[in-house]
């Protein structure tokens, strides 16, 4: 692997992060704000648990550990409950804390609801969870919160504009965040690689090389590799049990180990600014030479949390890519588009369109009783024998990729997720050109990642 | 297995058989008349011998043995040359006999060339071959015919009627004769299974159990199961190493077993003569709905031994099917088909036409090296990772079977058999309909069993 080195890399790595520090490292006036706000919260809360006696606060998160980057300031108050609480005690009263202290606020939810909001023009989490002795009791996620915050906090001191790094460089992959949607490196995730790596610049260095199956003991500063990890592994110090890095997807991991070299290979500040795509692309005649089919399956996005969305949305993508492949029309490619009210289902085959006679495997000659039972199913085509087993031709069900997608909406939408189940029966099935139609915001970028054409 | 028993087997074979017989068995008149031919050839071979001190002359295969069917009358008569003949030798004196001892005669080659004629009105073969004094030193396979005889012709007394049987049932499903146009079954094979099984009637009740890679050892009386056998092994009873079912091929193996097996389970005189395929389709609806593309290439037939054009074609129908399946278009079905000036490679794909861009392979993310080779391949497409693996989109260089037909002619002819690339060059390509403008006499049948359509 001696051909994929960069003596270099040092120096001119050096050489562009002032500059990109400039830029992701949060303003004077943006921490000000951020401990104004900090300062009128505190006072709020204050004020409220002199009517709930045992209940504390804390502040945690990115904001009193300095790792957020400019423009995402976020600040994150949890309340924290003793432990005799009941659950539906704690939910109640957390809610009924956020709501009095937040303004703009709405309800969320993680592990508990919580509130979210704002104050003072900043956004605001108050989120209420279990003061525990030790993480490895804990009730819900976010009662390990605390301890993260806790075995992070001076660690990290010194390293912080190395996560804010990070994160920027994840963001402007698009793998920043460990909701569904993203399926990348949660800022957890980003604090604890910057810790066991000691830097930004030398994660990119062991990173260029992850392999699957990677396991990174933080606490016990060791790695080694595991058969039963998919992806990546890496021990929660506060819980060994427990994968900070379970919602990467192989792909996200792959796709950092990709930025990596890239960017160790040649070190330039774009890698952490997301780049606004340019659309100047004549689609339609990009469709035209493809020669492809394009369906799109157009309904009503359900009023479900994001995560149960695209869950379904996976999950009902796989079930008719698989289809669509079991009947023959060999798919390219299919993804997903979420809009503020509809949802896509994108499908590419090879096939527009298939004979009606297909082939039908049988037994080989020698057993009597299954070579008997298939010359006796009824088809239009009398059964043969080819190399010593039996074959027969006999009728498609879909001669065309729509059929089958239609067919398989209308038979099965139970399998396509409990929410999508329930306003799929009202689709639109849009073919070819027809999708260029579709207005939705978004939809062409996404459109021009799914046809993977050159930026 | 208990499900395919017939107790009424044997009394319902006895009852149809009889009249069975009356059709295969040789006329009084058409026996007379090989005894007739026998004394003539007798005459004018004993007469050409005087001039060759040393040979010597015999009647061998199915007319002395009795074992021919009505209809069939072909009387071969050997000439015997001493071991140590030059071969060339024999060969000249061989042809030079025949040529005198013949009417309406031509040259006809096997091991050696022999000269196939008429006297009298039937036919007659005159074949040279070594007299050895044993079956394992033999030079070519005609020397082995004399051993043959002597094998049988004692054994087979008394069952000649059965061997009749079996040449009739294998003959009406098309699978009588070794020639690679049939790779059915010879008939010295057919003699010795009625020796090992004892008569036609318990053949058919054995065979409807038989299983690839028997091995059937007629003179040590013993069958067993060699993985090493692809379809049957008939130990030949003068030589050991010798499979006198060579020829056989597993799908011929496989028919036999299913005519045996139907018959068995419904005894019939039918199974007994040919079938006329009354062609009552209507064909252009047909391929109609069935919606596949069928290409017919076609070409001069070159002017070599049927073993030989059959071999190759067998190979070009391979190549062609092969590299159609490779570039997508999904073969269905090929063959092929001889007329007296034509040759015609006949196939059958699911799809008419398919999409320009494929999806390419890639390697792990893992592999640095490769997959910087994957990503700096010029394609009009970006890579992408899935599922942890590189891919991308590609163009076809073939969007239609024909023009992947079309190209492989044209590319490597020589791939498709010696002779048919010298005359394939200059090769005419019908699709679909057009094929049912292709006036060969036989050509529609061959259409309707290649079809598949039921009788």
């Amino acid at each position: 692997m001696v051909k994929f080195q960069n003596p270099d890399f040092d120096e001119e790595f050096d050489r562009i992060i002032e500059e990109v520090k400039t830029k992701i490292l949060p303003t004077d006036e943006e921490e000000l704000k951020g401990t104004e706000v900090k300062q009128e919260l505190e006072k709020r809360v204050k004020n409220i648990l002199k009517e709930y006696p045992g209940l504390k606060y804390r502040f945690l998160g990115s904001f009193p550990r300095n790792t957020w980057i400019k423009g995402n300031l976020e600040i994150d108050l949890f309340i924290l409950f003793p432990e005799e609480t009941e659950e539906d005690e704690l939910e109640r009263i957390g809610l009924e804390i956020g709501r009095r202290i937040l303004d703009e606020r709405e309800e969320r939810f993680a592990s508990h609801p919580y509130v979210h909001g704002k104050v003072m023009g900043v956004e605001v989490d108050v989120v209420p969870c279990y003061e525990l002795e030790s993480a490895e009791k804990i009730k819900s996620a976010v009662d390990r919160t605390p301890f993260h915050h806790d075995w992070v906090k001076e660690r990290i001191k010194g390293k912080e504009d190395d996560v804010r790094l990070l994160k920027a460089f994840l963001k402007a992959s698009g793998i920043y965040g460990a909701e569904y949607k993203v399926r990348g490196f949660s800022g957890y995730l980003c604090e604890l690689l910057i810790l066991y790596y000691g830097s930004f610049k030398n994660l990119v260095k062991r990173a260029c090389r992850w392999r699957r199956g990677l396991v990174i003991d933080v606490a016990g500063e060791k790695e080694y590799f595991s058969d039963n990890v998919e992806a990546l592994f890496v021990v929660d110090p506060v819980d060994s049990k427990r994968n900070v890095a379970a919602n990467l997807s192989i792909d996200s991991m792959a796709k950092f180990v990709e930025k990596c070299r890239d960017f160790y290979l040649k070190p330039d500040k774009d890698f952490f600014f997301k780049k606004e795509l340019e659309i100047c692309f004549n689609l339609k005649e990009e469709l035209k030479r493809r020669g492809t089919q394009i369906l799109a399956v157009i309904f009503e996005r359900p009023n479900i949390v994001e995560d149960n969305l695209y869950t379904q949305l996976e999950r009902a993508k796989s079930k008719l890519f698989e289809f669509l492949k079991a009947n023959d029309f060999m798919p390219l490619n299919a993804g997903y588009f979420v809009s503020e009210d509809k949802c896509v289902l994108l499908f590419e085959t090879q096939m527009r369109e298939i004979s009606r006679v297909k082939k039908v495997i049988g037994p080989p000659f020698e057993e009597w009783v299954h070579v008997n039972k298939f010359k006796e199913r009824k088809r239009p085509y009398r059964a043969f024998i080819e190399n010593g087993r039996y074959y027969a031709f006999d009728w498609r069900k879909f001669t065309t990729p729509q059929q089958a997608i239609k067919h398989y909406i209308e038979q099965s939408p139970k399998s396509l997720g409990k929410n999508i189940s329930q306003v799929i029966s009202s689709y639109e099935l849009l073919e070819n050109y027809d999708i260029l139609n579709l207005k939705l915001p978004g939809f062409e970028e996404f459109l021009v990642d799914f046809l993977k054409l050159k930026g």
